[in-house]
């Protein structure tokens, strides 16, 4: 017993899609439906998946299963493949289950040899038809399975257009294509080094190989690993029978939708050409006219496929995107699948078949990628305006900017302050480079991933940013960026897509972000479905304004050390790291404490009525002061004096404090276990601002946030530390509050003692970057440009864990901790507030695992709110 | 209903130790056994540890018992607290279940008040032994109860000998004593704001009290610290009837043990003190004599004593260190506990107990205390020269060595290399050091805690170090070490003592290391019953050497990084890192391999017959490179010259390499999965040496060892170039070899995807090191230094997680690996090789892990051996 490859289209309709492929499952379902499909067969994606596993060789059973349904297929065309009086001709076409347009081959015409294409001109009394459909199989069959390149064939064709004097291939006669044909088998013999085969089931088989091999591609390889389709899958072959747009000027071929896929607007889109194949279209020789010029020249074949479209719109409830042939006034389908669609269009799409009772609301929510909608939450490039770009780094912050070229922080934020549209353009950031950041409309680093400090930074702020542009050397010091023998100079207007990973010269032209009614609409229906809650990570009120505007339930995540860096604030906070006594320490903690305090008024007050989880300082101090190397330098460059001293101590003070590996050395609780002052300072600075804003009757629900927790018996000196502060102002003021307290889990130690540290907690919130860190052993900071970019291409791994979180390694931690945690403390409250609670894959995991609410940057509230809604429905993040 | 917390000696025989204390379960054992014990009753640890967990205050019932017990006990005794007749006098001694010599507290004749001093007088016509009596309970129960000085009684006790003219408190007069007391009962009041108490059962409640706070006090918790015993246990208090030592010629008192613990040898060793009480022989008054002398003057007693002695031993089957007390003619036992030892006497002992039939061989094995082996094997300090040390750090790596302070690393290798014997002094040591460290008798840091790189190189070659002198500035430009005002120059002998962690001046004598015969006989009976096989981390011959000496089972850790680090290499090596054409690498790398592959060699040949598990490199490159920082200076103090261009070139790739937490970045198979042709050259080195090896008769069994593995992909890719090398070498040399392959498991993620990663290894090490810091968040290389100190210090945490595993999280990660690991591959090979192979409480837990071998450091094995066989045994790792 071997397997079942071979399927009709007619008995194909119940074969599972993962089978069929996506073209073949559309044959088979319009087919069944009755509609004018060519007659063939499919093979599925089960005999492609062997070959690739086989060195190429097919399964058991498939060669003969092929012949059968050949044979069967003659049977009902009446046409032999190779016959001499009424060959058959087909078409090999791949499919795979999941759409992947353009990427795949195709073959048309097969079955043609020198005898069927006489036999074909006498039998159709067209000899220009019948040659000009061997030339077109010569070519294709030659780059498809014989790897010779399509210019050699299409020089030869311009040649004998050129002496022929004429400009269409329509121009050639029957005889010139013939002797063409001679010349392509010619070039083929010479291009491959073997004849071009003669005999059709030689052809068919050679095709079918080539299909499945095609799957195996770089350019199909790449498509996956962008569009997070998996390697396995593999791809289907179509066999159907030949179709002629090319038999004149009652036939042709073309393209429709049936909806337009930029706007969502409910009209026939698409395009239409008389007298020709699809293959003319996409050669770029002949301009296809708008759909609605075929409703002159063939109005029956018009009203039939009018009428077709909207059936199968109505069959699939989804739009469809078609393929047709008219021969000879009769209307053929060759394909139909859903169409691929602006974040725009698709809003209006789903809510107008709402709207129309096409689907439900759910259905609604769950057509929707909310990874698309990053489209609409950025400024973008004009889709009108061309730009070839000068280089390409990871998109790592999306949205476009323009702005005149800077090369430090100090220039952006002067000249941003300015009224200046800047780009900051770096070799990588650091904290030190946030004010720059604020002032520039984009950045754009040399260095760094997905997750490196520009790229964290930027997606927090709604900036674009352009990461690793690898081929890029940025010279601060002559404030140059080249490319190749492109210099870019200070000053110059740039442009970058941040979601394309492109730069561009100049300035160009772009179009405001727009979530509009369609989206409030779908939003509506999402929010009334999910389960989990959705914060925003936000750390000024700017931040938390814009958050609660896009619909943020509050604050998931307020850092605290970002107020820290402030130009004013960093000379008080160097002061309080350096000091030797106490009594200093404290005096420069209580400078700080009224800024922070001012802080966390506004924040709150932006937050009123919603809860914000302030997480105390968590870097190591030396984030706070210069660098070792750069000090280190400049000691070496002065002379003995007064200054040089200082600067001794400065760089000793450095040295100190200097860690190997600062992501697993003196931060969070444990600096405040060792100096306990600073988050006495910070949790007091918390209550006089929530004070302070409730008194204007803007009270937020106040959780505080110990992270880097390890150990239960860490958490519970700190909570008593916080308490012990919280009870004291609140004495002092003579009022009351309600704050929670709570941890980070963001160690494997934290995850797995749960149990333990929930004794202490309030509230976990899983901090998934560092988890991802410390379970990996991937430090972020290096691993992206180190090696993980290596990792992902080479198909080590297959998500960059930093943007979609590892299920099987760190999310068994999130289990694992969430389980344990609410085991030992029922109604723990559970979050996270890594950079995975904006990613759609990640919120599904996340509303799995049971957690209450996800927190993610503000611009990506509203695909969070999304995701958490198709997660409540059921979808699942596992990619395709 | 309340609990029990006061039990009479008669009646606690079966109690629980935990709940009476050492000395309350002693005291209670004697009195079942009839042997002259004074009466009494116990109040339970649980009593005191309700007290620490209530700010003191008493379990309710526990006045009420205490009451009743006191009532009955008055009644055997035929005497009453405060009894102006016949008053009772009893003891109030401390007493945990776990010995604490000398940490505790005891207040002694308490029940006397003026009226009973009178009383006792009177009843005994001895005022000068009544008010001798009354004074010392002024002075004790000043201290411990009141907190007054010591040395303010002291003081007055010197005055009033010094006014009467007399050496000896004997000297003193009743009538002396007497005004005595009244002195002291002034010197109470002055010194802690309170009148003594005349009241007895006033005196018993504090007195209680004050044991039970003694618990917390600061030295006793350093005790529990330092020999790693729970702070929760609490201290049990004994209330015991007073005897008197001090009543005469025939009264006296001692200490004795039933074998010397110095030597092992089976005599009564002891010592004696005629009309004295304890704590004379404590307070230095007078000297003490040997217990042989208690044989001329009261044979009567000193024969008792005798025949108790051994019938103690014999009870308890253990070596009993005894204090008893003879109160004219009359011998009383006092206490009787297991006696602590040298590590040379605890094997002689267990070994003669087992020839005497005493114990069997199994309790043999379990008597000794592995961590106690450390003082055999490395040479140590000759004890009965006194020195005081200048500077104390951490005991790193055990034993002693004495040589000329040297303050660099080439300076030692130099100078030790010509002969001389010389200690290297660096601020903290890095793998650049690491020839001065082999030169080397031994090692100071000034930074670094026990698990820096110092440390681990010093306990894996066996060499002493002392790390973290905090108090110690080392100025290796003007090459002094300094602390306070003694300053050591370059060339000045220094002693250190790596067990204590002691730097001393001068050239002290040492005695060598001596496992010894006894040793020899028990780890015998050990190797009987383990079933952990032991092996050792070795990267050179010699170590590899020293561990089959030591009884290694074969190599479970060889690191090659080290032989990339010999100062002729590492030219070489830089070539290879710098190269930026592949041609180029690749003859650094053919350069590199004749070295490696001759050190293998070598290794193999040590370990002919046993296994070898190489670990392929796994530090990443920039270690192989000069530090950033020292080059930027370099280059910034360097004119524009060919040399400049070449520096500029270094700092750049120097700078490029660079990463922000090299402990999670390009490192091992990462760096593989980068550049390949490392790993390749080092198998092609592997399989060479060991053909070599094998050639001539000494063929190990070769393991290679894939590093820092977090995806089982990662495992799958290189263990498919490391079979195709060793392939390609078999088959070029046309002879056969088995080699397994496996990983170290030392990532959390990998231990949670054992099952995936055992698809691809033939065996797993955990790397229990790397382990611990990504499940913990600690980088070793910071935390001793920064945080763990003040951690371990504060109780936070109660070990130091690098020297013993922390079993709870690292623990759970590694019995996660090995179940899923063994589930998914059957007779996987499991095996640990971090620092924790070495340490007995962890190779308990590996034990019941179900690993099959650890792996340690050459100098640990025989402590590895001993501790397998105690875990097979049933003995656990839990702290007590």
């Amino acid at each position: 017993m071997t397997d079942t490859y071979v399927y009709a289209f007619a008995d194909a309709a119940e074969v599972p899609r993962e089978l069929l492929g996506g073209k073949g499952a559309g044959l088979a379902d319009m087919t069944r439906l009755g509609l004018p499909v060519p007659d063939g067969f499919t093979i599925t994606t089960a005999a492609c998946v062997h070959a690739m596993h086989s060195g190429g060789d097919w399964p058991d059973g498939l060669a003969a299963q092929i012949d059968s349904a050949l044979a069967a297929l003659e049977q009902r065309c009446g046409r032999r493949l190779g016959d001499d009086a009424a060959p058959l001709l087909v078409s090999v076409r791949s499919g795979a289950a999941v759409s992947m347009p353009g990427m795949m081959e195709t073959i048309l015409n097969l079955g043609l040899n020198d005898a069927a294409a006489h036999a074909l001109a006498e039998e159709t009394g067209d000899a220009r038809f019948a040659y000009d459909s061997y030339r077109r199989l010569l070519q294709m069959f030659g780059e498809v399975v014989a790897g010779v390149g399509a210019h050699v064939f299409e020089h030869a064709l311009t040649r004998r257009k050129a002496e022929q004097g004429v400009k269409l291939d329509t121009g050639l006669s029957g005889d010139d294509l013939r002797g063409l044909c001679t010349e392509f088998k010619r070039l083929y013999a010479e291009g491959s080094g073997t004849e071009f085969p003669q005999d059709p089931r030689e052809q068919l088989r050679l095709a079918i190989s080539a299909v499945f091999r095609s799957w195996g591609a770089p350019r199909a390889h790449v498509y996956r690993r962008a569009n997070d389709i998996s390697d396995d899958l593999g791809t289907a072959a179509n066999i159907c029978q030949m179709v002629f747009g090319n038999r004149g000027e009652g036939s042709g071929t073309g393209v429709c939708f049936s909806r337009d896929p930029a706007t969502g607007e409910h009209v026939l889109y698409g395009e239409f050409l008389q007298n020709a194949q699809g293959e003319d279209v996409v050669a770029g020789i002949r301009t296809p006219e708008p759909i609605e010029r075929m409703r002159e020249l063939l109005p029956g074949a018009y009203e039939e496929l009018v009428a077709t479209v909207e059936r199968l719109e109505k069959h699939h409830r989804e739009v469809q995107d078609i393929e047709f042939t008219v021969e000879q006034g009769r209307l053929y389908m060759l394909q139909t699948r859903t169409a691929k669609r602006t974040a725009q269009a698709a809003l209006k799409i789903v809510r107008e078949f709402v709207a129309e009772g096409v689907i439900t609301p759910d259905e609604a929510v769950l057509r929707i990628d909310p990874a698309q909608l990053d489209q609409l939450l950025h400024p973008r490039l004009d889709a009108s305006v061309e730009a070839e770009p000068i280089a390409r780094g990871l998109g790592a912050s999306p949205g476009a900017a323009v702005g005149a070229a800077v090369f430090d922080a100090d220039t952006a934020a002067a000249r941003g302050a300015a009224g200046e549209a800047v780009v900051l353009v770096r070799w990588e950031t650091t904290p030190d480079d946030i004010h720059g950041l604020i002032q520039a409309q984009g950045v754009v680093t040399s260095h760094g991933g997905m997750t490196s400090h520009a790229a964290v930074v930027a997606r927090g702020m709604g900036k674009p940013c352009v990461a690793g542009v690898e081929s890029a050397q940025i010279d601060e010091a002559a404030r140059t960026l080249t490319v190749g023998d492109v210099v870019v100079r200070e000053g110059d207007m740039i442009t970058i897509d941040g979601a394309a990973g492109t730069l561009m010269l100049g300035a160009l032209p772009l179009v405001a972000a727009e979530l509009g009614e369609d989206f409030a609409a779908i939003a509506a229906w999402a929010d009334e479905r999910r389960r989990l809650r959705v914060r925003a990570n936000a750390d000024t009120p700017e931040d938390a304004r814009r958050a609660r505007e896009l619909g943020a339930e509050g604050i998931g995540l307020c850092r605290t050390e970002h107020m820290f860096m402030a130009a004013e604030r960093l000379p008080v906070v160097r002061e309080m790291i350096l000091a030797t006594q106490d009594a200093k320490r404290e005096a420069a903690l209580a400078q700080l404490l009224p800024m922070q305090q001012s802080d966390f008024e506004a924040i709150f007050a932006a937050m009123a009525g919603l809860p914000v989880t302030v997480r105390l300082l968590d870097p190591p101090l030396h984030e706070f002061l210069p660098d070792r190397t750069a000090l280190a330098v400049e000691l070496a460059q002065t002379e003995p004096s007064p200054e040089r001293a200082r600067l001794e101590r400065l760089a000793d003070r450095v040295r100190q404090l200097s860690e190997q590996n600062p992501m697993l050395g003196t931060r969070g609780c444990r600096l405040a276990l060792l100096h306990p002052g600073i988050y006495a300072m910070q949790v007091r600075a918390i209550v006089r601002g929530a004070l302070a804003a409730a008194g204007r009757g803007e009270a937020a629900q106040i959780e505080i946030m110990i992270p880097l927790v390890a150990y239960a018996e860490e958490l519970r000196r700190m909570r008593e530390l916080v308490e012990e502060v919280i009870a004291e102002e609140l004495e002092s003021a003579g009022r009351e509050l309600e704050i929670s307290i709570g941890t980070m889990i963001e160690l494997p130690r934290a995850a797995l003692r749960a149990a333990e540290i929930a004794e202490y907690a309030d509230f976990f919130s899983f901090g998934t970057n560092d988890l991802t860190q410390t379970t990996l052993g991937f430090s972020r900071d290096d691993a992206e440009s180190a090696f993980l970019a290596t990792y992902l291409e080479a198909g080590v791994i297959e998500r960059n864990p930093f943007a979609s979180i590892d299920m099987d390694g760190v999310g068994e931690l999130v289990r694992i901790g969430a389980e344990r945690g609410r085991a030992a403390r029922p109604g723990l409250k559970l979050g996270i507030c890594g950079e995975h609670g904006g990613d759609p894959a990640s919120v599904a995991f996340f509303h799995g695992a049971g957690l209450d609410y996800v927190s993610c940057s503000p611009f990506r509230v509203p695909i969070a709110r999304l995701a958490a809604a198709r997660a409540a429905l059921g979808a699942t993040g596992e990619r395709r």
